[in-house]
């Protein structure tokens, strides 16, 4: 594996998505090979697995069941996607991964992350990214944003407090990790996000090189 | 928990599935409650993500994705059916469960049984048969029983190769484990086959009581 796996991690209206654009746009520019991908999915099996996963029906799905399926399709978006791509030496941007599983499944909805740390291990191995950027913003302001572009119809306290779970965690591993995450400050106005963001990849680039 | 989980096992051919009906009635004419289920399923859900892993279609299937689905089947076919069983204090008889993931996807196709292990751990915690009852014989008896009934179409050499991977496998735990293993020998007449099984479970019903 000669490539680099840089993922985007934050909350909702925090930004990644069209950050992560912006930043294989700005490291094509600087002559990387970039690979952007996102979860769920990158392949056609994957996303039929998390399909499975959201439309569950009726019969209620077991917390081990909820989380080898999202393994199971973490694992097909690994080895069609991700692990051809570093082993073809390039930068693989992708929009949220195991991160985001540890804050969604286990900060917001409860599920055991020592479950969560042992799929991981099991399923992935060694396989970690080698920088994370995490999008941090006060939740009330990732809301209003997300609301601005109506992705979202109701936001209730319930809601609220579940976006405070998962915006706790994603902090608290990204202090429990230091070499591998930097946090972007991602209420500051888009320019200076930007800014922040070739930053921290000039950073890499010159930590790695451009391949 | 305080019911028992006997798991049937064995080969193609091996006579488990009949057996398992007969084993039924007969400790249901003994006062035990019994509740007979199998593998793949015993859910909806879990159906729909066998049928899943089955029909992959033309992407290839990490391994580590068929693992992490047979173990998303599992868990829910745990929670939904086997658990709930298992504290009303009945006796499940099921049809195959995990050993059959080390005989048939470790033995036979080759997958890491360490990575089937630490999913077993991971997902099923403690949770392992109390019994089960491994029907073997022959690889060429049993084929040649499955030809009978016409399940099976071409019988190649190849196939026959897999197949006695997946009786080692099947033998290699059960001498592995004998306090849990007891081992039928199905090559028998169908008479003499029902007689072991019912001094099987005449044996643990003396261990354990009706209920």
């Amino acid at each position: 594996m000669s490539g680099r796996f840089i993922t985007f991690e934050g909350g909702e209206g925090a930004g990644k998505s069209s950050n992560l654009l912006w930043a294989a746009e700005w490291l094509r520019g600087q002559g990387v090979e970039v690979v952007c991908t996102r979860e769920p999915g990158g392949t056609p099996l994957a996303e039929q697995i998390r399909t499975l996963f959201v439309h569950a029906g009726d019969e209620p799905l077991a917390p081990a069941t909820e989380l080898c399926l999202v393994f199971a399709a973490r694992a097909q978006h690994v080895a069609q996607v991700i692990e051809p791509a570093l082993a073809a030496g390039k930068w693989v941007l992708c929009d949220r991964f195991t991160d985001a599983t540890y804050a969604y499944q286990g900060g917001g909805r409860g599920l055991s992350s020592a479950l969560i740390g042992a799929l991981e291990q099991t399923v992935l191995g060694g396989l970690r990214p080698h920088l994370t950027l995490l999008f941090d913003l006060p939740v009330a302001d990732g809301l209003a944003r997300a609301r601005q572009r109506a992705a979202l119809d109701r936001i209730e306290q319930e809601q609220q407090d579940f976006f405070e779970r998962v915006r706790a965690t994603y902090v608290a591993r990204a202090a429990a990790e230091p070499e591998r995450f930097r946090t972007v400050q991602a209420a500051a106005p888009l320019k200076q996000v930007q800014q922040q963001v070739q930053e921290l990849l000039a950073e890499a680039l010159r930590r790695w090189g451009p391949q």
